[in-house]
Order: C-alpha cells, then structure tokens, then sequence
C-alpha cells in the first residue's frame, strides 16, 4: 500500500483527489490537512462524503510531523504556499506531486514575472517533471518532484501536441480559445463566482495576461523545438465543471483529414486517456473522468487546423492527472483507480 | 455471472441502468434492445461511453429470442408496454425487473383509473412485489417479477415510513412537496423539456393527479394498516437530476427530537443505502448514488414533523434500486455494483 | 418629481430599485448611499448599467445629509440598521421605504425572539404600515412608514388571503412550501451561495426557524382574526430570480372549483399586479415584474385546497413593492413604472 | 401610427419581436401569423404575455389577406419560406423586414450552396439591403426590403468593422470563437436541445460548416475590399440568451491600446446600440437590451489584436435589431422602443 499524505485537502481540486484516493485499492490516506477546516471531519466539511471520509482534518503543522509515515505528498494550495513544505518532505525521501503551480515553470524569471513572487526554492526546478504522461511518462517515472499541470495547460498541450511534434503548422498562428466551468475559480468566498453572478452569463477573463499562458508556451515550444508565443484566452462558462479547448494553427502545408487522424492516432495510440473522437466533443463527455477527448479537423478552406479537447478540470486537469503521476511514480498500472466513465445526463 | 437483458436501454434510466450492469462484477449483459436507435452501437446514442459501452442496440423481437439465455430481464418502457414482454420472460424462467408503472399498483382499478388503459395482465399482481427493498426484502427474494418503485414513491416512502409504521401522525394530514430535475420527464422531443423552458424557472405540475399518488398511497397504506388519501405536488426543478420530498404530518401526540430519530435510525439501521443526516439533505448529496439521505425534525410550535429525503432519481428512484433488487433476487451483496459515492462539486 | 434617496443601493434588491426609479417618469433621484461601493459609480458596481446609471454611490454620513432635500427614503439595509436612520429621515418629513425587517412585525417581543435583537424604535411601529397594498392600500395612502414585505410572505399572503378572509380552511392546517431563487441570499461573500455549490441541486433550509415565518403569521392571523401558526418551509433553487410558494390547507366544507375560483377573482378585482391564472404558474411568468400569477386548486380526493403563487422576489418581492408603495404614497397611478412584462425565454 | 404584420410570431425571436412590438409606442400590431399554433391567443402560447398579448395567431393564408392593412411585415420563418411572401408583400407596397437569411447574401451561388436550396427570388437580392444599421444606415432609409441580420454575424461583423476598415488586421488571419445560449437553436422539438443535454456541457458545432459564415465573411470582405475568408466557430453554452464573440487577428503593425480605443470609438461614435467598454464585456451586461458592448486589446506579446463583443442573440441578434431597422426605414428615432436597459442580476 502506497502511503499518502494531502495538504490542502478541501479545495475543490484537494477534496476530488481525496475523493479518488478513498477509492483507490492501492492507497491509504495517512492524513488530510486543511487550513480552512482544522478539526471538522471531512464529511463536515462536505456532507455528500458522509459515512464514506469521516476523516479528520489536521492543521499543517501536525501534518509535518507525519511526513516520515508517509511514501507520497500531495499538495493542493494556491501557488507560492509549498516551497517550504516540498522541501521538507523531499528531504524525509517523501514523493512530492504538486498540482499547484510553483514548479512547472522552468524558468524562474517567468515565474517571477508572471506570478509576482519570488521563487523559494529554484533549485528544485531542474529536477522537477511536468506531469503531464502523455509526454513524461518516461521522466515521470525515476522522478521524486512532480508539478502537475493546470487544468487550461493540459487542455491545450494534449490537442496541440502532435500538430506541434509533427510540424505541421505555423508556431506562431496558435490561438487557444477556452472555456472552463465555474468551480475552476475555486472554494472560496467570492463575490465573481456568486450562482448569480454566473448564472445566464459568459465572459472572457485574463485577455492575454492568464497565468496558464507561460505554463502552455514552455510545453508547446518543447515539443516544436523552438520558442512559441501564442494567444490563450480563458472563458467562464455557467457550469460546475469542465473545460473545452478550442484550438487554431495555420497548416504550412496541405494535409488531409486522414493523415491528421492518423498523426494523432499515432501519437496517442499507447494513452489509455486520451480518447480520439469521430466529433468534436462535448465537456459532458468527460465529465467524472480522467478523459481528454479529442477531435482534430481541417479546415480547407482557410487552410487552418481545428482541434478541440474536452477534459474534466478537477480530474484530468488536476486530481486525477495527480493520480496518474502517483500510479506511474509508484510503478503501478496508471489506469488504477481511474476506470472511470462519464455519467449521462 | 448473471446473465442480464435490458428492454429499453437507450431512455435515462435505461442507460442508467446498463451503466451500473457494465460496472457489475457478477453481471454479463447478453443484450440491450431499444426502439428508438436499433442497429445503432449504445456510445452512438451517449458518446460518453465511447469505448467502454459498444454494444449494438438490438430490436425487440430480436431480443425476445434471446430471452432463453437470461436470468433477468429489465424492462424500461413507458406505461402499458410491459405486459406481453413480462409474460413471455416468466414462462421461460426469466425474472424480470419491471421499472415502469404496470405491476406497481395491487388494484386494477387503481391502475386503470389513473393510467386509462386496461392491465394486459392483471393475474400477475398479485405475485409480483413492489421492489423497495427496505420494506419488502425478504418478499423480494422469492419472488421472479419485481416491480421497481417510481422515483417519487421512493423518496416519498422512505420519509413517511418509520412515522405510519409507528402511527405517530394523523394519517389523514400527509403532504408531499417533491421536486425534481428535469431527466425525470425522459429523453424524448418535448418542447417542455428544452432547456430554455426549464432554465431560470420553477413550476408544479400534474397537481392533485400525478400518476405516482396512488402508488405512494397503496405502500403507506399498507404501512399504516389503513387507507390513507394524501396530497402529492410534483414540481420541475432546472437541475438535471435528484428528488427532494419534503413531507408534512400532523403529530398525534408530542414526541421529542430524540426520540424520533431514534426511530428513524432503527427503522433504517440494516439499509446501507438510507443515510439518517444530521442536517436537512441536498440533492447534490446523494447525486449519481444509490443513497436516499434523510432528515427528520419536529416542530413543536405547529405540532407537525417534517421529513426531508433526498435521491438521485435515476438511482435509487430507478436503475440504481432496480440493481439492488436484482442483487436480492440472486442472493448476493446487496450493495454489490452499488459502492457510489457523490462527487462534489 | 418626486425626490428620493436609496440607501443600501447596491445590494441586489438596492439596485433592483434604482433599476425601477431611474424608468420612473415622476422620480427624480437625489442620491445612491452604499457602504461597500462608496465613491464608485453605480455603473463601476453593475456594468449593466453602463451609460444609463452613472450616479456616485455616497456613504451613510454624505446621505444623511441629504435628507433634507428629499421627498421619500428608500432603505435596503440588513436587519437593525434602519432604526437611526429612520427617525431621522421621520424626523425631517421624509417618507420611508423599509425595505428590511425592522417594521414589519408589529410586536416588539416577537421582533426580538425571532431576529435576536433589541428593537430600536419599537414606539414607530405602531404607525408603520405593512407595505402589502392589495391589503392595505388605504393605510397606506395615510402612513409615512411603510414596511416593505418579505419576499416570501409575499407570495405567502397573497396566495392565501382570500381563502382566510373567507375562513374556508382550517387555521392550523397551513403549510407553505416555497421556493426561491439564489439572488434572495444577497450579494455577499459566501461559499454556501457560489455557483459551483448552487447548481445542480436543491435543499430546504431554516426549516421552522426562517425569520419569514413571524411575518406571514402575523399577516394571515389578522385576515382570519385568530392566531395562526403555520409551517413554513423555504428551499434554493438553481436560478438566479423567483420564487414560488406552493400553499396547502384543509377545507372547512366542500366547496366547488368555480366558487373558489370566483372568491380569488373577486378578492383581487382592483389588484393589477395580481393575475388569477387558468393552470398552476411558472416563475418565468412574472420574472423581470411586480406581479403575482395564482392559481387556486380545490383537491375533492383529500378535501384539501393548492393555492400556488409566483412572483419575482427581487421585484413584487422586493423593488417593485417598494416602488409601488411609493405611487400610492405620492397619490400617482399605482401601477406607473411598473408596467412590466416578462421576457421569453 | 406604423401598422405591422408578423409571419412567423411565435419562435423565440418572433415573439421577442411582438415584445417588442407591442411595447412601441409608434406601431400597431395588425396581425400575428403562426403556423403552428393558428387560432390559439398569443398568451396560450407564452402564458407569460397573459392580458398583455391576447392576439389570436392567424393562419399565413389569412394573414396574407390582411397584407394591405399594413406598411411593414415582419418574417421569422426558417430559410426558404420566404420568398413568395416576401414577393406578394412587396407588390402590394408593404414594407419587408425578413429576420431569416433568405436575403442576407449578395451571391445565390453562395446562398445555394450553403443553403442547399434553390433561391425562389434572386432578383430581388440586388435591392435587397443588408439591415446592419451600423453600417448601412444611410442605405436601409431608401429601401423597401431588408434582410435583417443573423446573431453571430451581428455581434462578429460589429467587433471587426473598424479594424478592416482600417485595414489593421492580416485578412487572412481572421479566426472568431463564438459562444451562444440555448435559445439560438429555435423554440422546436429536439432532443440535443433538451435541458439534461445542455445543462452541464459546452460543445462546438457546425465547425467550418456554419451558414453564418458566408455571411460574416461577405460582409467584412465589403468592409475590407478584398475577398475574406475566416474561421468561424460557434458553440453551445447552458444559458437561455447571449452570444460572446471572441475575435483575433493578427496586427499588420504595431499600434498602442490608445490608439486602438480611438478607433473604434470614432467608428462607433454616433451608434446609440454600440457600448464601448474598459472591460471585457458579459454577456449579462446586454441581456434583454439591443445593445452591443465592445471590448478591443492589442496583445503586443504575440501581435495580435482581440476583440471580443456580446450581444442578446434574440434582441440585437434578430428582434431588437429588426425593429432598429423599422424605425429607419420609417423615419423615426432609431432608439424607440429599444431604450432597454439590462436586469442584474
């Protein structure tokens, strides 16, 4: 049994990976910490879980003091909160899968620069790994610092990876135009994410200024092998979850609806999680799942390559990514206690 | 392995249904027939189930040539559609789970009064069971035709029954204010049902002669040992799925919080699936399980007690209790297929 | 031109109100107060408004001052902040608008027990008057102190006036079991009201305790002219506007479907804002409104009476009674600035 | 007075038409016409118009009858219903504002191969004037035939005019991401429409293939002077009203914000229904108004330009804007009957 730890478990994105870990036949949970609720059980917290997680919640000083009986720390808090913690679990030889954002970004300049914050510890960057699988399995695998990606990021990078990989259009046309259900603003007292602010409303948010746009330029200038700029535009959509990518690139050449299937077949042919789809598809799809749908189309007559992707943000865009890394960092099958399907309707 | 048909599979509590069969460890689903989409693979119908659902939808004739080689045969079709099917599954040997209307009601008349049409086959009331498991277990178990409770019913009569069993409210007094998401009215065209007729709006519906009345009246009748006539109002919810009743009942003498839930949670201790809550339940709570979760509160100042109980009425008010039924009916775990927690949010 | 003031103008129902003055031909308004928002411009707080509302949001003190210059004072403050501010608007010659709890409930003691407060100017509350003109239109005419209803005793009272007046129920036999929209909970930090907490469920809340219920209680015992303890019973719906009360009491005598009908149409001949209805009414009927659709039901089977109402309870609930208690203050046609219609969808 | 005909009262954008209609203070309504509902009273259809709009809906046969009682007709029928009505309205002098696309586009080619239909009246499309007032004010005054635009080519061709008529932008890299509520899809019975296939989701559809793209793409290659093609793609969003038009295009050189602001402000400066904001717009800030609020930045980082606009599909994108077009076409004040301000929330 893999032995975890959670910092930050009652966030929408900590208590689903709370969530996936209870149902886990692998795991077990050696504590939940959380800022918000130290000393509620966890179905307080959220009564859906009653009878199932009547865990307590511990602060986070307690929760250090478990790190020597734990083999895996998840941290689920907003960036620049797990510097300290990640070194010190780090240094008790604990994994550490981070699904905030202060280790996916290489370069410490951009993070300091898009975040606002000093970095606390760079020098654990190089030895980090961007979690995504579908590109890192292999890294993934010897690594001990997982940052685990944003949920737009992995939206993006996985309809766009093959495009990129094979060349196949201009770098510096890419436009990714998303949208993304409410709950990815978090649990937070907020008047923007009131029901009634949200309800019968759409709108665009961090015009060219999103911090996930740094996250997806250094994967996609990655694979390309060349720096790439690109347009990401956010949208909040009136929805509990969800995120729907849709993604634009100039072709350099002709290529046929055929060979593009066949590209990104290829190319995902060994992801048990991404699904290449016949249509483009719906978030409904993935909903509940660590699922990417896929569909990628030509465009003749502008000479343009559409790409759609449709992902669950709280799992595949981040507690259930989080679980795969866990699967994978521990050598077990990555599909483990991730088997999940979308509930209709 | 439980060799299991399925008649109408491709409505919301048929897919339901084949979605919980899939994930059924004891259960092999030797067909899934529907009307509306034979010839058509299941995940053609709900994408969602792309891969992991491939079955072909098979017409009806076709299916009963294959009910010899079944144990057990659901039937989801609308009212008045179930009887040929239900005779013809019983004379070869086959239980059949019935979630439509027609075996529910004990009382022809009952039946031809408020559905208008004539029973096709009124000699197998009396041998077939009302399949609520909490009140009819053992009844269930020797019996091959289970007629599964609406989703109404089921909610109603999990709040009211401790209190009728018990005699503590004037019989005469019951009110049920239910509420439900919109999948309750089926996958059918229906202008009704548009999601710009159902978003940012409420309404009751069918006040006074909703067809489940007279279902919840039979059960409670038979609780309370005496006929009961009770007042039921239906409302439509814009919300996809879930059922709260909130149930009204004049006490007849003064009892006291304490001892009413204690009531509540003998009368309920053996049933995994009813959870007695602290608070009054949300839908969410329940959401995508086969739980009904229930609060029970006194109010001195009008001498009346309120139930509140929650359901997901594609669960436990159709596919999730038609699986516990056929758990009973084939002497394994009743909670088998059935370990559903809610996700939040 | 009548000269009025708001203060509080930036809560939901504060700028539901300034949404309905700025139309109204015969206001002119003088100043918007808001604590929150001081020195932002009331288009800067809602950007709906943009172009059309561009007036300052002034603090308490700058308002206060003001007083002077005006003919009538809005108030949509939270419970126990209107007391000063009324005397001295009174004071002045101002007429008040309460839009809050302060004055509504007659006795003191009552004021106390169900808000947890000290009243205080319980030596006005004789002379305010409860601002439900289908009631008291004429007292209203004579007061300066109007208390502005509740949302849901609104649509509580309204539904079941007649049949009290009439004394055709059972007095202890009332239930209501209403239902609202998320705008009701105001516009405040909150995660129990953030989209992702709202949506896609429904609960009961303040069952037996809602401050509502005094209200509706000491409005419907003085129609009947006995005491009247009734249940109450609010819950949340996923929408942002609306609420419907669906009533519930035992008929003294059978009484036909005409005669009721005949007794509602005749109660509320010269009421405008109340439309009797042929089926059971939608929120969406009167969303965007100030009036309250009914429908009345008489139930042979259980001798029972449904009466069901909709109104919009930031408008016949909130804003729009405040306006129309205005017109009646001022002596101008009661329905001016009101004439509203329902968008569909 | 301003007599009106309506052909086709009672969709979704019909009916917003007869809000309207009924609404200004300048037109007289001398028919409804509804195929579907014929001899019903308008307020048996939308019971939200009750003692508002009791007009029986006549038969179009009857209607046409009446053509020579009115000075303008309104149509709102599917595309290739129109023409014969269109031609009998016409020779009898009468007005004609068609809300479908049979007139839209200049090119019967275009219109029959993205139609697929034969053109019954292409001879009329030479005086037919495309109803952007914003655009064609000058031109909708002299004419007697006006094809009122579609919603996503409203709220597309506003954002980009004043960039291609300063031709800012690549023409060839126009892509616009847009985004619609539920009501856009028509008032017909249709399962993807229901509410638990959209509630929940956001989908794109009709990728490369939409019949709004000609007609985007006719009308900024008119602004422009060169032939455009771009990519258009709309998608489904769970809210009943709104469209969120997310445009790009690459800068040919650079220019500042300010600069940028000018621009459009100039171009828009004397177009009452055009907002233009510090902010990106919501869709909520237009609802139920004819207003379209504007929102342009330079992204210097990738030299590209979004503009992202937000308009009430069924106000400005269809009803709002065809009435707009009468109030030209007769010579009164363009704002009449549309000085609508939005509802928060």
């Amino acid at each position: 049994m893999i032995k975890a730890g959670i910092i930050g478990s009652t966030g929408y994105a900590g208590q689903q990976l709370v969530w996936l870990l209870k149902r886990h036949k692998e795991v077990e949970i050696i504590f939940l910490s959380s800022h918000s609720y130290t000393n509620l059980t966890f179905s307080d917290v959220y009564p859906q879980y009653d009878r199932f997680i009547e865990d307590l919640c511990i602060d986070i000083h307690t929760a250090e003091n478990k790190f020597s009986l734990i083999d895996v720390l998840f941290i689920a808090l907003p960036h620049g909160k797990s510097f300290d913690i990640t070194k010190k679990a780090l240094n008790l030889g604990v994994k550490v899968i981070d699904l905030g954002a202060d280790f996916r970004l290489k370069s410490t300049e951009a993070y300091e620069n898009w975040y606002g914050l000093t970095h606390g510890c760079s020098d654990l960057l190089a030895a980090s790994i961007y979690g995504l699988p579908e590109l890192y399995r292999e890294n993934i695998k010897e690594s001990n610092l997982i940052a685990n990606p944003g949920c737009y990021p992995t939206a993006s990078i996985l309809a766009l990876a093959p495009l990129l990989k094979e060349k196949l259009i201009d770098p510096n046309s890419i436009i990714i135009d998303a949208k993304s259900g409410v709950s990815g603003a978090g649990r937070k007292e907020n008047i923007q994410t009131l029901f009634a602010e949200c309800n019968e409303s759409i709108k665009a948010y961090a015009v060219g200024s999103h911090r996930h746009t740094p996250e997806i330029e250094q994967e996609v200038s990655n694979i390309y092998g060349e720096n790439i700029y690109l347009s990401f535009t956010p949208h909040l959509i009136p929805m509990n979850r969800g995120i729907l990518a849709t993604c634009y690139g100039n072709l350099k050449e002709k290529i046929t609806q055929e060979s593009l299937n066949k590209i990104y077949e290829d190319f995902y042919r060994d992801d048990y999680f991404v699904r290449m789809r016949k249509n483009f598809p719906e978030t409904r799809w993935v909903k509940g799942t660590n699922l990417c749908d896929l569909h990628v189309c030509v465009d003749e007559r502008v000479g343009r390559v559409i790409v759609v992707s449709a992902i669950d943000n709280l799992m595949k865009g981040a507690a259930g990514q989080a679980i795969q890394n866990m699967n994978i960092l521990f050598n077990i099958n990555e599909t483990h206690g991730l088997e999940l399907m979308a509930m209709a309707p």
